[in-house]
């Protein structure tokens, strides 16, 4: 006895999501099929509505739904600082502190040798002429503290460091080994306050 | 700083299943707007599939593409033992077990005082009207073995006796306490085995 062929499918498409597994990907697949019609109905718009029109700012590769995104296009801030994240979620954590009015850059991961990650696979290249171009006078890395992030720091610090530019890393603060977008605000606040020259 | 509104809605949206926290939403909704458009298409295109064509079985309310269902059309199966379970992922569990070669009834939930799950909540009138007309000589209650799996079994035991049709509990095997779903084959295999009349 085994379960329907197009639930089947279904688990096997949802078990391949982050941190979902078997049981959990069925428990979704039944979930989905008791649910009331507009309630799936609003779960596929969401998922559609989002994938069609969120897109990557041309100018800081956040997500956004304008091109350049609300902060880019802000006049009020500070543009010669720029903050240098790996994620859009990174985005986040770090634009709920107050004292940050910089701009920033989204990397779109980090380097890692044992993932095979080079710097051809995120967007060094396209900070770097950001960096050539728009005259930035400090870039701030604010990377993940586990050791991806802190390669990505040092190697993106070399670089920055020869075109002249002021390399600072989040300072004390940030745990070790831990992931950006989870800090709470007073220290990713602290960290901005005590960051460090490269 | 805040997410795209888009993204919020979607965070929100997939914050409702089941077992999906704030931070798994989020984890999630970055995870769908990266991923290829032809695996979004995947994932949408199983769900809403599934959805269409996926129906209850009129007989015994298995979910089926089929109606009647491959079990309740199968006529090499032993059509005068029926096997009572709470939902279709059960039926799949104890489906497993070569040795049942009975019919099945799901009757969609268990009774729950606390809850106020009553007898009208749960599919037992039709079970009831499936057992007159359908000559059933033996029904083996495979509710799970929870309070609100007990109460039911219990409640049925005592209308199905008035009937004067035997009814049987799955035996020993069973840990109490449990969901049958998650229950192995050796066990679903032993507790058949050692049904105990009511």
């Amino acid at each position: 006895m085994n379960r329907p062929m197009l639930v089947e499918k279904m688990v096997d498409v949802i078990k391949k999501l982050p941190g979902v597994g078997p049981k959990m990907a069925e428990r979704l697949s039944y979930h989905i099929l008791k649910m009331p019609e507009n309630e799936v109905e609003k779960l596929l718009d969401s998922i559609q509505k989002a994938r069609q029109r969120i897109k990557s700012c041309s100018s800081c590769y956040n997500l956004s739904e304008q091109d350049p995104c609300p902060i880019c296009s802000d006049t009020s801030r500070e543009k010669r600082i720029l903050c240098v994240v790996e994620t859009p979620q990174d985005l986040i954590a770090v634009g709920k502190v107050k004292e940050y009015n910089g701009l920033y850059f989204v990397l779109g991961g980090a380097l890692s040798p044992l993932e095979a990650v080079g710097p051809k696979d995120i967007r060094i290249d396209k900070l770097i002429k950001k960096l050539k171009t728009d005259n930035i006078g400090e870039v701030i890395i604010a990377t993940d503290t586990d050791s991806k992030g802190e390669i990505t720091a040092i190697y993106l610090a070399e670089i920055i460091k020869k075109l002249n530019i002021k390399v600072t890393r989040l300072g004390y603060g940030l745990p070790m080994g831990g992931d950006i977008e989870y800090a709470d605000e007073v220290t990713i606040s602290r960290a901005i306050a005590g960051r460090k020259e490269m």
